[in-house]
């Protein structure tokens, strides 16, 4: 309980800095991850208002009153349905509040207006939350661990069971999966799971259909638990039977892609040079205009957070940063490879926290 | 295809008639639940704007691009990442534009008054689209059954399962549950799945966790599945071994609470008063202030949308609405009983789309 408290007065002393930064007096935050990242309260409705001073007042409703006590034994506590407007009530003078404005929708905003003083200014800020999350503490990243494990136990267990052959339907598989996640102690899919089969496989972003495995065909899998607050994310493509000549040449292009990705995944290095190490092997391979999405992106408490590794990407890795390193290519019609695991940047070569081989397996 | 289409087409010229009710020259479509209803496209990055002239022209990026010409050939197309922004580039001239203010972050309201022309009034607008859904159509109510009874089969075969006993834990009852609601057929669950055992049923928001099951628990499981768009939604409480009298008494007030609360929803009935007729007998036998959520809501394309039924609802029921029944009753530290089932609002009796016996099950 002691480590944890001033895990999170750490935390928002950190955010207290940035209101410095920003030229604001008091920060609102809104966005309940956010918030639970800031006080240890998991709840579906709660904001928190730290001051520069270091201050912090967080207010939710009847049905967390009992958990914020607990978790959040150092801060205000303000016990109210409204969460942002009951926060903004209370403060009245020519303050700067900053606010989260990915996070406020209109009419929120509406009411935040009109709940502050008059001579209040409220000010759009965004990702001081989400930049402070980038880096994960010893804690978070033993949950990440955690939740890794899970999937790759998960994994295993799918391999040994015989469930990913010829006649089995794409969901079957993931029903499978979902379950060994569940008995390893996953609290639900921190997505929808992935089994795209044949040419479904060439669609990055299909789930998981009626189709039927068939000899010859490529399953791309991409899974993740959810433990605690924090995510995983895998991906593995296996072969049901021999695949084609040009299957396995995608599949041996993308094993290089992302061997190359995890080596240049060090601390120190700009995470748009890490997403060109992995595209270049696909570029130089011809198969260039065939990798349609981003190289990686951060895992912790949400599954898509910063950094992220993109050909646009202007961040800079560092120790404690977690980063998956996911290139794939897809040929329309004709199938796809992709293979993904989840590393944490070390001022060294990165621990890779999601395991299983990446050969090709053919099953 | 023929008849889905009409069926979209239908759906937007009912929008484009509260253009006029709201006096607005067209619609800004961005919540993509909404889009997928007025079009057919499931896309993570849609959005639609309807004319009162009945125009609609539908935004989506190059990812979706292919199911967009499938799924809606009937509309204007514009392939666009930034896809609202998009949408009001082309508007120019003496217009109001209503939008969705839930929808629309601080973020993205400036980037669409930066792309609509000088002299277009963005105009906020409320639920107009969730107020259609509420009414469920034909294919609506067919894909409802279906999906309910997929949480019926799921539900058949945890009870005979034996899973539900002493020793095995709340997440072990979850695992198994959301396996076979998969093997029936489901795509992922529609909300995180609460199996609350002894004193954690007394916590109405509890899901499922470490503690093992015990001789004379209740033991709340609220689960639903997701097929093809749309949900389910259904409670249980069983009891392991033979429970309380206290807990016994409980039971009986909230079946007694939830055979009242169907019992009062027909078409033309205020919302308010069949959540009063469950509420009443909860109150009536002394147990009003443990019972402290809403007695229902409707279910569709999300698990809880329009019309709900509680203390403050000033909603008429009509023929086509779905409505859950489900009333609870919630001791601290001793236990707790909801029963929820999901209709489908007639002119006469309510149809009951999920199944299982509501009487007190001892295993």
């Amino acid at each position: 309980m002691a480590l944890a408290d001033t895990r999170f007065s750490n935390r928002r002393r950190a955010l207290a800095a940035r209101c410095a930064a920003q030229r604001v007096d008091m920060m609102l935050v809104t966005d309940v991850t956010n918030v639970y990242y800031l006080t240890g309260l998991a709840s579906s409705n709660a904001a928190l208002l730290v001051g520069k001073d270091l201050s912090a007042t967080l207010a939710t409703d009847g049905r967390y009153a009992t958990a914020a006590v607990q978790e959040a034994p150092d801060v205000e506590l303000l016990i109210r349905r409204d969460v942002g407007p009951a926060l903004l009530e209370n403060v009245d003078g020519a303050y700067r509040v900053g606010f989260e404005a990915e996070s406020v929708n209109y009419v929120q905003l509406q009411e935040l207006a009109r709940s502050a003083g008059d001579s209040v200014k409220l000010i759009p800020l965004s990702g001081e939350v989400e930049k402070l999350r980038a880096k994960k503490d010893f804690l978070e990243l033993e949950a990440l661990r955690e939740v890794a494990g899970i999937g790759n136990r998960a994994w295993e267990r799918l391999l040994e069971s015989g469930v990913l052959a010829a006649g089995n339907t794409e969901k079957r598989v993931a029903a499978e999966l979902e379950y060994f996640m569940r008995l390893e102690g996953s609290e639900r899919t921190s997505f929808d799971t992935i089994v795209a089969s044949g040419s479904n496989s060439a669609k990055p972003h299909h789930s998981a259909g009626e189709r039927v495995l068939e000899s010859g065909d490529l399953v791309t899998i991409d899974f993740g638990a959810h433990y605690r607050g924090y995510n995983s994310d895998m991906t593995r493509t296996v072969a049901i039977g021999e695949p084609s000549e040009q299957l396995q040449e995608i599949y041996r292009v993308v094993q290089e892609a992302h061997a190359a990705g995890i080596a240049a995944s060090v601390a120190g290095q700009k995470a748009v040079d890490v997403d060109a190490a992995s595209r270049s092997i696909i570029d130089a391979a011809g198969y260039g205009e065939y990798f349609t999405h981003s190289t990686g992106h951060g895992v912790g408490l949400e599954v898509h957070e910063a950094p992220s590794a993109n050909t646009r990407s202007e961040e800079i890795l560092a120790e404690g940063h977690t980063l998956t390193i996911e290139p794939g290519i897809y040929l329309p019609g004709v199938g796809g490879v992709r293979i993904e695991d989840t590393l944490v940047i070390t001022a060294g070569r990165p621990e890779i926290i999601t395991h299983g081989s990446t050969e090709l397996q053919v099953l």
